[in-house]
């Protein structure tokens, strides 16, 4: 059982935890609220792979109250920290959270969610409770399991979880018959994009998107809404890293003169899955799962999709989009124009592919839905 | 200056207006409410051409209080009626409502628009006016005009108002490509449409419609929303018609075995277009504005679209759709997938048709979006 107290105090961490979801990958998100009394007397997140674990931040700021004499450390025995995730218990590039909240003398840990790394799995709650710590898990578990669905996948399902984007008329289209798409959403929504390359570790697009518009598919935090600018500005301790660019080209037609590849740099990578370094399907293009499991190699838990009708329909087909982002614009193109998803021809309704539709919203004068995505069974 | 009473006033007249909506075409919609001293003496809606004006029942309520002995006739002089349109000067099938007005002593009518019509159009006010009764004119004309569209369309235009409905997946497909469409919008929305067809005068379908779905496009009370029933009560001097059933048949390829043909009666009637009855385009095809201009002559005020994506591309392209509604269902049916609308290509983004959602909402699973066509130029 959980208090009305409880509640608020993990709404908290959770809401500390996403301020880190620009920086932390391959990370979990992980915010951590420590109370007395009905006092928050220490809080904090993680901010970056490499650097302090959420609990160690907020250990700083009871510690603080400590040497100011604000606070006696005995006191801690009746003090409680709420944890977005399990404690860590492995030294890894951090030391073990478990033994610092230990030290620290917290009596109470509460837990939404055992964390699924194999390093960890309940060896930070056991490892507490072991010290006499009182612990509870289970409190928002699955607002907790929202948040990190990246690094849940890539733990859980030893792939990245996929996100593609569409912008389409309000007909479902992508663009006319000649190619020209510039523009069907406006400003906003493209402002908005900005803030999903910048919330994953990688972006994906194919080889005919890259040879129709030669895209640097960066995140030009210029062009950034200004809440991911003070997100950042939260997080003194990070630093916000271009996310990897990943091109699928498995006939090797792309070369030096597409920007994303002659102007990739060590901070702004470019990786090019073709035939020469990615399995092959019978169909002679990159088999899209392998592609995904060299992804989940090099640590990327999240991946972006911003491709044509092709790429999108061969990666739904796979049944590995996790989440599809449809950007409507109030406008008819008709039949002649471009569609949206290349699919097998479908030929009774029971093979469609359906959305939950989690959220919708203006975006200007657009509307975006955000759809977790069901595929059909058998 | 109207005052906060005055508006409210006038809204609850332009409510009492509405409530005709199924029933009054081709008339307008109109709504009357008397006030003196700041109480509702008298209100009520016309509620079916050919039978009292809204005026008329305002009156009758005043008068029962005048017999009833709870108001003196001569307190009148101090009474304002609230009419959404300028009352009638001439004498149709019931008497000029300006003059009974008069006659009963109305010290002033506040109108929320001129009548256009030509029998009216200015006459009504001039009558009151010369008889010694105060006029105002133009308190919430903008939404007096918004539900009179239908009336207006006819008498401004010399032509119908034309509402197509579209029921598409997100992705903007109308049906599998083996033409397969049952179902993807669910019973909400469909329930839905019962409530649109029964708004208007004329149901437009095409031949291939026809042949593909042989659908009966009436107006089944027993499926229709609660509201509409209820709405129906609340007009206890109309009698709801089905609306006229017009196919465009450009190549006379129906016959009587299709029900919507074979099944036609004098209250549930059917009328062709074809080659035989109406001017053809340089296509061959039926001229779309004759077709409009036809059903004018026949006191059609307003049309609703269910057909596939040749005629309500055809219609958009002679730029005679006003208002799109479009059911969209949470799912995926890819490319091979049918299109909604049949437009010839577009080669500048210029060329789009443009869409004013006025109003967004869910209709049980499926989404429904209310919008005005706006057409490029030139």
């Amino acid at each position: 059982m959980f208090s009305a107290f409880d509640h608020a105090m993990m709404s908290q961490a959770l809401r500390l935890a996403k301020l880190g979801q620009y920086t932390v990958a391959p990370n979990p998100l992980v915010g951590c609220v420590i109370t007395l009394d009905g006092q928050i007397i220490g809080q904090g997140q993680h901010q970056q792979a490499g650097s302090a674990h959420a609990e160690v931040h907020a250990l700083a700021k009871v510690d603080e109250l400590v040497q100011k004499g604000e606070l006696q450390r005995a006191q801690l025995a009746y003090a409680c920290a709420y944890v977005t995730l399990e404690p860590c218990s492995h030294t890894g590039r951090t030391g073990p959270c478990a033994d610092a909240l230990i030290k620290a003398g917290i009596g109470q840990v509460i837990i939404a969610m055992q964390d699924p790394f194999e390093q960890v799995a309940g060896r930070g709650i056991a490892k507490l409770e072991a010290a006499g710590v009182k612990v509870k898990v289970g409190l928002l578990e699955a607002e907790a399991r929202v948040i990190n669905r990246h690094f849940l996948s890539i733990v859980e399902r030893q792939r990245p979880f996929v996100t593609a984007k569409l912008a389409t008329s309000l007909d479902g289209k992508i663009a006319l018959a000649n190619g020209v798409s510039q523009w069907i959403t406006l400003a906003p929504a493209r402002q908005d994009v900005q803030r999903h390359r910048a919330q994953h570790a990688c972006i994906l697009t194919g080889s005919q998107t890259v040879i129709h518009d030669d895209p640097q598919l960066n995140v030009r935090l210029a062009d950034a809404p200004p809440d991911l600018i003070q997100t950042l500005a939260l997080n003194p301790v990070a630093q916000f890293s271009q996310p990897l660019r990943a091109i699928i080209d498995s006939h090797n037609v792309l070369d030096e003169k597409y920007q994303i590849i002659g102007k990739a740099t060590p901070s702004s990578p470019t990786h090019v899955f073709n035939a020469t370094n990615t399995q092959l399907s019978a169909n002679g293009k990159c088999d899209l799962h392998d592609v995904m499991t060299q992804l989940a190699q090099r640590q990327i838990s999240s991946v972006w999709v911003e491709a044509g009708a092709g790429l999108v329909g061969a990666l739904l087909t796979a049944q590995l989009v996790d989440e599809l982002i449809i950007y409507q614009a109030p406008m008819l193109l008709g039949d002649a124009a471009k569609d949206a998803i290349h699919l097998p021809t479908l030929t009774a309704m029971t093979q469609r592919i359906e959305l939950d539709i989690t959220d919708t919203r203006m975006i200007g004068r657009d509307i975006k839905h955000t759809c977790n995505v069901i595929y059909p069974k058998g």
